[in-house]
């Protein structure tokens, strides 16, 4: 399949001095607390009183370490490792500490025989190292702890990084999972001319936990031909436990120099034919199928039962050491097999051999610029938004899709980063049905498949990527973040559930990442939600899920933003704002019907600067008294169900001091003590008052703004309407009566809290619900809504 | 690749005629109110005012119901269809109205030209029919809009079926998925002794929504490699606009009964194998490819622009037809074109060439038990708990790890269903990580893969199903349950959030059928939530998240359920509850390390029963009067915390009433209005008093206790402790320390909150503050807990 490289002996000796090197490191981090070195007989005290940590497939990894080491030194070739099995991260520590970048980051893991000891006690223990690859770990751009995305992370990486060869090791259990089994795919994406190049390394050491994986036990035929399927071109390299290094060695440097060869032949092709204008088509990209023994170099039996080799190994294979001398014995048996002595001098410094593979400065994994992206990332050319702004002439004169309006800022961005390529759009095929189509008079849909002459807007180096999986939308989005780029994932809003978990683990990140000091901020992973819950007229109740904004507040409130435009002005300022942050999660819900406009770009940046405030000209309130009563809203559709309540209020009930109140930031009604957002309670109460009562429309479910508000003096007079479950495939305004937040219903809300207000009131109540019953016949009916509701406007519009 | 089928041309144009007809009645519920048989010429006022609804996959799903109609009747197969494009839901709608089976089901949809009209009518039209194949379409177990699931839905209802064959239908957009992706390698867990047999159709035509996709665009030699690398034996049908109608549906046909001869082939082989003892193998078991075009027999053009085998087929082909009269004609020539005359009677019942193909009562597709699983479900066997009960001598005298304990029990059900292989456990290879190990001594780990001397555990008729793919557990769980078993979902608590989605969709099933009266009651879903967020000793931040819980309590209060049982005896009286319930999602949450006993079977029979309760011994109440203040918890690790704390108090401030209550049903908190199990006002009033201080110590994110009892008397006084994203690689008791609910914390709480303690209270405080401070630098120093943590023991324990 691929023939050994011409590796001298000496050359083989090297590299096996290097992944022995590794492997010591590793195995001294799950247990050693002293004597570093084994410049001593191990006795108990030395070893950790907690044994934690993964060594299965640590000695995996470092392989893949030492020879992408090499790869680099004799290629030339920038290279990023993005580390699928998280749990090796012994193998990950152990190949920066010994290029002596993790000495550079961080002075305490120099590159001696303290920093080594450093290195061992700090692994895996409290205030230390995590036990996986997280923000700590330099060159790392993903924690590897919940699996299926490193194949993801790669192609995000080298999305406009024609110059950046991206590994990927995905191990057995990754394999497994869903969302790497549709990451394969992303070749159908990969540009060879603007993009770089992306080399998985299957890593298969037999197992995931305690399980055999089944990549590692299907025929070799049958993953060949997989993985063929897939659209590469695999080279296999195996090793049993048997196998003499040297020859490992040799097998698998002859398959990385045939797979960058191959790159670099196939990018050389493909840019010259666009240089000339050919056609393109996609390559047959190279990939490694890598089979090492688990926990390989480990104990071979433990009390007679096999280790190395088999599910024994995942954790810590030998246990017990401090307590029983045999073991104690074993273990030290195990770490001298690797011959410290030879490997580190009497101050722990590594030798020439150790190290004649290493590269140099940022070619070295851990200090890879693409590895720490806020080192590289600029800000964007954001166009000014009077471009796109929507003309107000009266609130709610006029009607405009929001999404489109939006749509024509990112044609501009698409145009202005045209030759820096970076900002790029990712969507489960709906740019169009979410009415951001202008971006296609930019930038094309990336696609490297095959076309037809009906096809529209695909085009090999298009910015913006459509596939029917969010994970990998997310995947990529954020492997391209990391990386020191921009991006935003438009999305219908009930399937963001679907990335839930990918994005509370990115948000895991960034927090995390505060805390590392040489850690660059990144330019924010940006949603845009629509599509949303109000406007599923004929998808139902599959596509109804506001809940994604409940998930994300649940995380750290220094990473996480919701933001609800309630027109296109405000969508426009919004998205202005997050396009321009750092670090930070946000997520913008912005509907892509025909919506009012409700604010001038100039109120739109103010009330979006204030994050909510009152809408004076909507209320009915005399200037130096409090009011009777607070409609708030927040999103689209409570917007309008708002409005349309204060002016049956304003028509009914004039004498009623009615306040109108939107909030834009979510995170404004929290307290500021728990959200750097959160409102200070003499300004929420100046907005909200702290007694009357406040009916809130609100877009999602109605009790996250209880829990938002709960401890703000007037929650007791709070009363939320929102998305309570009652979904169907109906009209727009039988879903607001279905869940109680219709305007009819909200004006009866307020009727019965505040007291008082006579006979006049209760006439009006009466005449809401009567429009109600009415509605529900009329939809049965006819299908379509009331006309009065349909043809509704604010008044003097 | 296999023979064209020897169909007459009578068969073939019988066939046609059922295709005809389906695609007639599904234009027709796209567009007509009125002329259902178009006996006069097609006017405006017959056509729906809203044009709502998928024409793209429904001649395609339509083509498969045909065939499988016919292949049911040939074979004598039972068979059940899993239909994943759910936007095709007007085929599908069509098939089982032809069929009879709606009709049974719903006199209003009899097979005659008022139950056609009102099938028109009703369909994606409020209050009527869904635009999906949700629960009120009968023969359906998916609704489709959420695409990922079919083929893990298909597996689930084939396993433990040995005689039903189970077709899933993958559209375009599914096959770019991640879980589908992952999916295709159910086959390495199906039995074909004891399961039934699946044959995906992998229904290609060519795009998603806008775009073309990938699957459809692959040269078909690397498909068929994919598929083959899958495990699977292709075999390809493919269809062009012009193909002859006959032509197709001999291929078709041929196709089919190829593959239920090599179904029966391999079943038949592998059952007489296991009857002899021989050695199983993994058959190659056939699939097919069936590629047609899009929205095909629809419009070809439309002004100008190509429909048929395009993208622009995906929703309404041809709209304006109300506005144009050339449109609405070619409406009229499209609808005319199936030829409607020959196919219905004046009555509006199909002719007999029609329903030849139809099979006959229960093998009708709409009509298999399988699809409404309630048919078919049984009490489980749940052994008497007595046997796995911990004893009790004093609570905190001993401890056990509850999932070990429930090991047992779920041990004796396995055992007890043997026979009837009703029941089945799924997991991402975490049953002994997560101590249910025990289970693997009544039935193993089924694997149909290669299997090594040094394995342990699998076996190809076992009922554990482990895959590092938390939706395909989840997927196959509900096929399972909904063809009328029984499972248990075992997962690490912060990856249950991965099938977060999955678990809203089958919420929204549950909720939807409700409603369907003909829907019987299911088998509930049941996560085991262990490994939680409290013990990640090793795994660190990313392994974290206890928001699965707040996730599942935003959805249906009908459907929805949790329990957080504090020990091992509680944990079994809440497992036995769950596995008896029917069509809800329960969560059960619970450790599995050592966690002390605190209450014998028959007190955890009655807390579990009451849902939260007083635990009088552990308390300082004096009775008669109101205690001074309430220390509640809910979950294992806030339990111990609750009771050292309440120790320390009974201890230092021996005069403070402290009462101790412990919460098992979450949604006990809410309100009765709010939740089925919500406390009514005066009983939580009773436990939690009206006002006084409640310190709170719970498992999960502490604003979801405040959002469930906002409404409650008490909640001024309310404080909570719990989980807050203060996440690390770490020790137990500091990760409760940094989230502020530990022990010494909570001692604090409760003084800050109880004025006039005195002198006594402050001094206490100091030397709670002091504590933590010590172990801060303990931690650090040791990495371990400080030792009077790790050793204390409840008062006399």
């Amino acid at each position: 399949m691929h023939t050994h490289s011409a590796l001298s002996d000496e050359e083989a000796a090297r590299l096996d001095a290097h992944w022995r090197a590794l492997n010591y490191l590793s195995a001294c981090q799950l247990y050693l607390r002293a004597n570093p070195l084994l410049r001593e007989p191990l006795r108990a005290e030395h070893v950790k009183p907690r044994l934690l940590g993964h060594w299965g497939s640590s000695p995996g990894l470092g392989l893949v370490y030492t020879h992408l080491n090499r790869v680099v030194r004799e290629h030339g070739t920038e290279a990023l490792c993005v580390w699928g099995p998280g749990h090796g991260a012994p193998a990950v520590l152990s190949g920066v500490w010994l290029e002596g970048t993790f000495g550079e980051y961080d002075p305490d893991r120099a590159r001696d025989a303290e920093g080594m000891l450093r290195l061992f006690r700090d692994f895996s223990q409290p205030g230390g190292l995590p036990s996986h690859t997280a923000p700590d770990v330099p060159g790392s751009i993903q924690e590897g702890g919940e699996l299926g995305y490193a194949l993801a992370h790669a192609y995000g990486a080298a999305f406009d990084n024609p110059d950046l060869l991206v590994c990927a090791v995905i191990g057995d259990g990754e394999a497994e999972t869903g969302p790497l089994a549709a990451s394969w795919h992303s070749n159908k994406f990969l540009d060879p001319v603007y993009d770089g190049a992306v080399l998985p390394v299957l890593h298969l050491n037999g197992y995931k936990i305690a399980n055999p994986s089944v990549p590692a036990r299907l025929p070799e035929d049958e993953l060949d031909s997989l993985l063929r399927g897939y659209g590469y071109d695999p080279l296999h390299v195996t090793a049993e436990p048997d196998t003499p290094p040297a020859e490992t060695h040799r097998s698998l440097a002859g398959a990385f120099d045939t797979a960058l060869e191959r790159i670099a032949l196939y990018q050389r092709e493909a840019r010259a034919r666009d240089g000339s204008g050919g056609v393109q088509h996609r390559p047959r990209w190279p990939m490694l199928v890598l089979r090492t023994p688990k926990g390989w170099t480990g104990p071979r039996y433990v009390s007679g039962k096999p280790v190395e080799d088999t599910w024994r190994s995942h954790q810590v294979p030998l246990t017990g050491v401090t307590e029983d001398a045999d073991r104690l014995r074993q273990l030290e048996e195990w770490l001298r097999s690797y011959r410290p002595e030879e490997l580190f001098d009497g101050d722990g410094r590594p030798s020439a051999d150790v190290l004649a593979c290493v590269p140099e400065g940022d070619r070295r994994l851990g200090a890879v610029a693409h590895a720490n992206g806020g080192r590289l990332v600029r800000e964007l050319p954001l166009p000014p938004l009077e471009r796109y702004a929507v003309q107000l002439k009266t609130p709610g004169g006029s009607s405009h899709e929001p999404t489109r309006v939006l749509g024509g800022l990112l044609t501009e961005l698409f145009e202005a980063t045209a030759e820096r390529r970076d900002f790029r759009m990712v969507g489960p095929d709906e740019t169009a049905s979410n009415h951001l189509d202008a971006v296609f008079s930019a930038t094309a849909r990336g696609w490297q498949g095959s076309t037809l002459g009906t096809d529209e807007d695909l085009g090999p180096h298009g910015r913006v990527l459509e596939v029917l999986s969010e994970h990998m939308c997310q995947g990529w989005l954020e492997g391209y973040v990391l990386t020191g780029r921009h991006g935003l994932f438009a999305s219908y809003e009930a399937f963001a559930h679907i990335v839930a978990s990918m994005a509370g683990q990115h948000v895991k990140w960034l927090q995390s990442a505060r805390d590392v000091p040489w850690r660059q901020p990144l330019a924010s992973l940006n949603y845009l939600l629509t599509s949303h819950a109000w406007r599923q007229d004929h998808n139902g109740f599959s596509h109804q899920d506001p809940g994604f904004i409940d998930h994300i507040l649940n995380k750290s409130p220094e990473v996480v933003r919701v933001y609800l435009p309630p027109d296109a002005n405000t969508l426009l300022c919004v998205a202005d704002h997050v396009l321009r942050t750092r670090d930070t999660v946000n997520v913008v819900v912005a509907g892509k019907q025909q919506c009012f406009d409700w604010l001038g770009l100039e109120e739109a940046r103010g009330h979006c600067a204030r994050g909510l405030g009152v809408w004076e000209w909507a209320g009915t309130e005399v200037g130096g008294r409090e009011p009777d009563v607070v409609l708030a809203c927040a999103g689209d559709v409570p917007t309008q169900e708002t409005l349309a309540a204060a002016s049956l209020l304003r028509e009914h009930l004039p004498q009623l001091a009615v306040r109108v109140v939107n909030v834009v930031d979510v995170a404004r009604l929290m307290p500021r003590t728990e959200h750097p957002h959160g409102l200070p309670d003499a300004e929420f109460d100046a907005v909200f008052t702290r007694d009357r009562p406040v009916v809130f429309a609100y877009h999602g479910y109605p009790w996250l703004v209880h829990r938002l508000a709960y401890r703000r003096a007037v929650h007791d007079s709070l009363h939320v309407r929102g998305y309570k479950e009652m979904g169907a495939t109906t009209t727009p305004f039988d879903m607001v009566v279905r869940n109680d937040m219709d305007r009819y219903r909200l004006v009866m809300d307020v009727i019965d809290r505040t007291p008082g207000l006579g006979a006049e009131a209760i006439g009006l109540r009466q005449r809401m619900e009567d429009v109600r019953t009415r509605h529900h016949a009329w939809v049965r009916e006819h299908g379509t809504d009331l006309p009065e509701v349909s043809e509704w406007r604010w008044p003097g519009a």
